[in-house]
This record gives structure tokens, sequence and C-alpha cells, in this order.
């Protein structure tokens, strides 16, 4: 399961791997309403799988949140209303089958990998509401110590020094994410919005636009150099923005390494693969995330 | 062995990973004297442990450059004047054991987690003549791709913006490693000088400091949002500026923690390790990075 802020995402994997069922459905908000959302999940994937409950084995779950895998808390997941929950305890004494949480970006970039049949490392950039990242290793998700992997996006290195929630100026999730979009550019901002108004040659858009490329192409430099993974994945409701952003983020991309010798033999644009429009990476990653 | 542009640090351990013998050699630039040096290396560790040639099983060797470690490659060692060379399969044809080559940082980091016992995931801080960092988890190095991991040094977000060598401006190591110290303070900088300098009230050498000091602790956020680690070691020949090196971090981490209830959530500071002064982490991790 992904569960997001307004809705979850559950499907049924068969021992090979295969979806054989997913349904949608509103996330319901604090303790109670996630109980009852993974149940509501479970009841319409047995439903529509026509398996009997007891087939299912393991359960994995995606989140926001810090996330600490090995005791399956979530903490800080506010957009669910979630303070700090012991959820998976709690859903395996419900269940009676072995749960498994992970961050939402962390099941992303599992199941991306699998999905896109990645080998050796693959980092995973989220470019969603907010901006963050995750990381496989051959199979393998990082998950680090304290459950905050890949949150790049609260490094502060933009020189527009807007200010973050997180407290600091400058994060780069302040220009290339979905909220700075809302914050910084109209309360009502969407990707068709945007695309519109650049198209119409509104300059404000077209900047807040060319901020997001920018900020996405140092976060691609970012992972790349501390990485230096096989694939970048791009995902991310942002990236369905399509080709001016994609384009843009490669032209970046194009112009620091023509500066830069060292740079261009990264072959960075090389290893970027982007999110298929209708995948379901993390609820995939999620129930995979049990083995791994 | 740990081969540096001046001197070839060379150790043998015993089965247990304790250290048997260890010699420090001038190093030999070329492709010849490369050999030479590890020749004349192996053979002084034969004298000073007593041991038959014969009774190495293996070696490892950590060396600058972009190694690929699968193939033993070395590519851009150019203070070792290698420009592209097979060390590994070369090396093993002569000695008739196994070679292991890795990237000097990313020794330098397994031999860190194996001398200071951490577990989990370490990332590891170079602050050397350039700026690098290497990645274990669970006793294995991240090696990535192509033999570039950990290259934080070239992520080009200083505002300064000066002139890197590799082409961009504004890259983390023109204002945090020796090179920006040389270029950017005075071409015979030393530790020594500079804190000399900063101690008399030199206002150029308190500025290349504090520059030092905010770039490692960007440096230090970004390994942390990234990696999630455990623990962060800081080597490299710079942390023995000591205090006012390391003070100044913790001091900047704790400023930045201040404004962000976020950042002070992941208690950077007490994550951070030094590495201790008479370490030889990299031929250490070298030697053990054929098991790993
Ligand atoms: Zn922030
Ligand atoms: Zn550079």
């Amino acid at each position: 399961m992904d569960i997001g802020g307004t809705s979850t995402v559950a499907l049924a994997l068969d021992p090979a791997g295969q979806v054989e069922a997913e349904i949608q459905l509103p996330t319901l908000k604090g303790t109670q309403g996630l109980l009852d959302t993974v149940e509501r999940a479970v009841a319409g994937l047995t439903e529509r799988s026509g398996r009997d409950r007891a087939e299912f084995t393991s359960l994995g779950i995606g989140i926001p949140g810090q996330i600490d895998h090995e005791l399956g808390m979530v903490q800080h997941a506010y957009n669910i209303g979630i303070d700090s929950l012991a959820l998976g305890p709690l859903l395996q004494e419900r269940l009676g089958i072995p749960v498994s949480i992970d961050n939402d970006v962390t099941a992303a970039a599992i199941g991306a990998a699998h999905l896109m049949h990645l080998e050796g490392t693959t980092a995973y950039l989220n470019l969603g509401t907010g901006l963050a990242a995750g990381c496989v290793i051959d199979g393998l998700p990082v998950r680090g110590a304290h459950g905050i992997t890949g949150e790049i996006g609260h490094l502060a290195i933009d020189p527009l020094l807007r200010q973050c929630p997180c407290g600091q100026k400058g994060c780069l999730e302040t220009v290339a994410s979905g909220s700075a979009l809302t914050s910084f550019w109209r309360p009502d901002a969407s990707g068709h919005l945007l695309m519109t108004a650049v198209a119409a040659g509104d300059p404000e858009a077209t900047h807040a636009l060319e901020q997001l490329i920018a900020g996405a192409a140092t976060a691609v430099r970012l992972l790349v150099l501390t990485l230096d993974p096989h694939s970048l994945v791009i995902g991310g409701g942002l990236r369905l923005l399509g080709e001016p952003l994609i384009s843009g983020i490669r032209e970046n991309l194009d112009r620091s390494a023509a500066v830069s010798p060292f740079l261009a033999s990264l072959e960075i644009n090389s290893r970027i693969r982007i999110l298929p429009e209708d995948s379901s990476a993390a609820a995939v990653g999620a129930a995979l995330s049990y083995q791994s």
C-alpha cells in the first residue's frame, strides 16, 4: 500500500511480484482513520483478487514521514494526521501477518528498481509535494539510522534563500517541489496551470519553472556525485509536467557538463530514467519491502 | 597499501584484521614507478613482519582517482602520474595473489568503520587536499557505477563561485579543502600557517578558516540528509587543524539546528566522530577491501 495524504493505492502481488489486483481509496486521517483505511484496502483486495484473506502472507506500507523500519514506527506524517504511531505492531496484531513500514519515497525507489528492471545502484528522485530521494543498492534499500535517508529537499543551498517550513532558508524544496509552487508562485498551483501560464508567456510562471528545473538538476548532480548510481529515476507528481520539465533538467545538466570535463565524464544524462506515468512504484515497492 | 601523491603507507594484517607490520615509503610516479613502489612495499613488509612472501594471501590498494573496482582500473590519478592503468591485473600477474583496488577515500571509509568499530551506515568525510566522501553500509563499501562515489567536492553550490579546476564555479572543494587554501588564501598554505595567522588576527586567514568550516558543515549536512548514517567520520589531513576546525563545524551545525526543529531532530553533532590522528585507515581499509 502507498498511503498518501489524500488517497491510498493498494495492490496484491503474486509470489512472482506480478500485480494481481489494485484499488485506490481515500485516506482517512488520524490513527483510527489510518487503521480503517488499511482494513478497507485489505477487504477490497480480497474481493478484487478473489483470494481468501488468509492467502495474504505479508503487508508492506509506504507512508510519508520519518519511519523506523525495524520498529514499524511512523513519525511526523502530518498530512495523514499522525504525529507518532507504532503502525507496524498495531497492524500486525490486527491482521496476523508480518507488516513492513517504509517511507513512501524509499518504497517508490524499491518499486521503481523492480518495475524498471534496474540493476546495481538506483537513485530515485521524487519531485512531488516535497523533494526527496531514495536509494536501492542491488535490490536492498538504504534505510539509514533515523529514517531520514534521502531528505535532500532540506539541504539549504539555494541562493534565493526562501523560508522553508523546516526553519531553514534556501532549502532545495523551496524551489523544486509542488509546495514551492503553491507557496511562491500561486496557492492554487497545479502542473496544468503552470504549463498554461508558461505557454502564455507569464514571467512569474516562467521563473517558477526555471527555478524548479534548476533545483531538480542540482538534486540530480547531488545524487550522482554522492551515490554514483547506475540509474537515476525521476518520479513524483511533478514529472507529469513532462517534456518542458524533463528536457529543461537535461539541458541544465548538459550546460554544466559543457563547462566541466569532469562532469561530462559522468554522463549524467544517460543515467536518467523517468518513472512511467501509470506506475504504482511506491505500492509495489512497499509490497516487496518485506523481503528487502 | 594507501598510495598517495607523495608517500605510500603499507601494512600487513593478520587474519583477525590486526596490524602485524607497517612501513612508509615515497611514492614513485608513473606506471613503472607505481609498480616499483608496490614491489618495494611488499619486500619491506615481508622483512618487517618476518613472514614469507607466500604467506600474503591478498593485496588491497587505496589510490586517488576514478577506480573501477571490478576491473582493477585506475583513471585520472594525476598526482601519481597515471592517466589510465589496469593496475589490478598487472599486480595480480606480478605477485600471483588477488589484488583489490579502491579509491583512497572509499578505502579510508572501510578502514575507519573497522578501526572505530562503527556499525550500520558510516559516512566518511575526507577533508584533505580535495574534499570527498565514502560510505560503508554494514561493512560493505558503496562503490557505485563509475568509480566516482562520494565526489561531493564537485557539487557546485558555494555562493563565492570560485573557479574550480574541474571547470565549474563554486564547487565545495573550492572552499573546504587543502587545495582551496593554497589556491585562494596563499600558495604555501599549511594547517600550521593558517592557525598561526588566525591567532594573529589576520582577516584573510580568518575568512579562509570560516569558509573551510562553512563548506565542511554543508558537506556534513549533505551526507546526513542523503545517507542518514549512524556515524559520520571526519578524516583527511585538515582534521589535524584540530579544535578550531572541529568546534567550528560543530557550532555551525548547532546554529542550523537552532533555526530548524527538523535539523535539530537529526542530532547531527552526536553522529560525528573524528578519525584518530595516527590512524592508517586507508591502508587498513584497502587491506580489508578484498573481502568487502
Ligand atoms: Zn527545509
Ligand atoms: Zn569542481
